[in-house]
């Protein structure tokens, strides 16, 4: 009898990721909880996708609704895509008051890329160093998370260090702008995710990469923020991180959380630059922007809005922080909690040296808190150095919920304490 | 006041293209049918992305189902994409045994590009001279239809025409690679769109390519069969269009027609294929292959089995084309009607002008089709010469839907006559 693993590795490869040593099966979900194959309830801290909560009733009706009615391209007329698109540049500074629609973050990001070099006339790519923006044969080509050797980073592609460090040394974006330039580029665009996801997850003083984008303006690049991860009120601050970043971007590129898990895309930039693109180029994306996106992405709006979730990130992500924090006092497997509102990074040492990273025993904790009932994820700088736990629940998180986590966080680090450590 | 049309132009650009001079607003659709924004009800001859009728209630009950359970990724486990890859794969030859899976056929595309350069370690593309393959940085440098002259094409890519005399000129295939070759780069893979749709619609001689394709497989280059627009049984002859054209692909794509609207698009590949890609590579897509697209999914095979859709597509395909071809006996407009099944073009002449293409008159046929109450579309091999009304209705088209066509297209040409032509 071949199991569902077996299945699985037959079906989609040996290889095909998933985030537990032992697989979780979840068949149901509602709010900030999931339920197994074997009808156990589980907290979800992880997942930003379901961002009003898994199954939010006033999503599931709108996208049931317009299922039922009508679903269609962008080439036709209809208001939703419209609404859509007013309601979410009213978000963001005047400049920023055009839409152009996706299916993924990583379409936006791609998208965006494509309208830059129009707008631009040049070829030059800058991201941070560790940075992910998306998986096209594009995006992958600045994928600085990636593990692979086998192809040479392209001359076109330069890269400056995520904001570790006051002050920020400028000196590495002029660098990064000059190595383009005597491989013959001019730089199009430097992507900037304002919360470095990738790069371990870093929450830099504001205005700290100013000087920086300067120098990458003044040789003709935009700025892409890409807010694919930490967009929507995530932060608690603001709606947008790259608005605590204190960025001023040309686009704004948005996926994950926009539609409650419908696929939803969308590049937000100025006028100019779309016009340019739509004179001299063509896109068109059958699925992108329909009326059963636009209708979840209206409802994910209204559910964040009425129930004022993005202040409930800044308030219950403090206590979540702050409850850590106060772990890390009995713990010293707690090197540090990074991270803002509801995207937190905890970064885990290894057993017996506190100031050393424990990518080991990060993954000891994913899998033990799985089976005490709560989901969490990994993040770090690079794939070979996962160390850091990643708190990114649904924006519904309550404080009771952050009792319960961090109930189970502890509970974590006294078996780890016990087994001696993660062994190999 | 600000009009609907006003009011996309200022959030979605000026340029955001629509099918019709007369925008047409649809408000909601069942089966062939849609009901614009004032109540009128249009036949559907144009939509392949409601394969199986729009809101069709099986593809609505599975969608909305889901939707209220649980919507997650492909890093969890859960049965229905192990389900549908199964379904999937049980449809092609033992040896296209694995899938992976995208939210869009561009991505599909993207993907399969990625697995055959990492395969082949290869970096030259082949197309035909004006297919279209998807709207990503990577498909856009290889896009054919394109009247962009600013970037000159890729030194990496290279095209073989479409097949359209009989014997298919095998010397094409040689220069193409050996364009390549001389520019420093091996094939990688061979894009075929088995119906050409962008190169005008052709329906050549099943075994064709074959001696084109053996040159490319000698070269060590992958065969990449597009079924993003042809597929899941639309000519009525096969399910898959390559299975018509005798192909042997490395990978089939797919995306439009597969969950009736809800973004789905797939890879499907031989083993070793996916699996050196899943070692050496890295490929994750959010939104792709969720429960919710998988459902939908399975629901459309559901109902193209059930209702027996394929065989659906070769008769009343066959009356559809025969009507028209009828029609081209008192229509001078009519020069022929190419393709098979629910995928046809008719090719319309110029005013006077029998033996020439006409695309002003194709234009304002498709004009006054829809005044008429009958959506169709256009194609044609580059986008100045859009001669050919593109007939490509959602699968559950019946005879009676053919008559009103015919009917309708019998109208027009009348029309256009009367009218002298159409004007500038």
């Amino acid at each position: 009898m071949e199991t569902i693993l077996q299945r699985r590795k037959r079906l989609l490869g040996t290889r095909v990721p998933q985030y537990y040593d032992t697989p979780f099966h979840p068949v149901s979900g509602m709010g900030v909880w999931v339920k197994d194959v074997t009808g156990r309830t589980f907290l979800d801290a992880y997942n930003n996708v379901p961002h009003v909560g898994h199954c939010h009733p006033h999503v599931v009706e709108a996208i049931c609704r317009q299922t039922r009615t009508l679903n269609t391209n962008t080439r036709y007329i209809f208001e939703s895509i419209l609404d859509y698109a007013e309601r979410l540049i009213a978000t963001m500074p005047p400049e920023l008051n055009v839409c152009a629609f996706t299916c993924t973050g990583s379409e936006a990001n791609d998208l965006a890329w494509r309208m830059a070099r129009c707008f631009t006339e040049a070829e030059g790519a800058l991201t941070t160093t560790h940075a992910y923006h998306g998986n096209t044969t594009f995006l992958d080509s600045i994928d600085g998370t990636s593990v692979r050797s086998r192809r040479p980073a392209a001359a076109w592609w330069a890269t400056i260090p995520a904001p570790s460090s006051t002050p920020y040394p400028t000196v590495c974006a002029q660098q990064a702008v000059e190595r383009l330039v005597d491989n013959g580029y001019k730089p199009a665009a430097l992507f900037i995710d304002s919360t470095f996801a990738s790069d371990g997850l870093l929450m830099p003083e504001p205005g700290c990469l100013g000087a920086a984008i300067e120098v990458v303006r003044n040789a003709g690049g935009l700025v892409i923020a890409d807010e694919v991860q930490a967009g929507l009120g995530r932060l608690g601050t603001d709606l947008w991180s790259w608005q605590r970043l204190g960025l001023a971007p040309d686009f704004v590129t948005m996926g994950k959380p926009m539609a409650n898990g419908e696929p939803l895309g969308i590049v937000v930039t100025r006028r100019e630059i779309l016009e340019k693109f739509q004179a001299e180029d063509r896109y068109f994306n059958t699925f992108a922007g329909n009326p059963v996106a636009c209708g979840a992405g209206l409802a994910v709006l209204d559910v964040v809005e009425n129930e004022k979730l993005q202040a409930n990130a800044a308030s219950v992500g403090r206590l979540l922080a702050d409850s850590i924090r106060e772990l890390a006092k009995r713990h010293e497997y707690i090197r540090g909690v990074r991270g803002i509102g509801f995207l937190l990074g905890v970064e885990i040492a290894k057993h017996g040296h506190p100031e050393e990273p424990g990518p080991q025993e990060t993954r000891w904790i994913l899998n033990d808190m799985l089976r005490r009932g709560v989901l969490v994820g990994l993040t770090g700088p690079r794939r070979h150095a996962m160390d850091t736990l990643k708190v990114r629940p649904p924006m519904v998180f309550t404080s009771a919920n952050v009792d319960r986590f961090v109930t189970t966080l502890d509970q974590s680090l006294t078996a780890l304490a016990a087994a001696g450590g993660a062994k190999d």
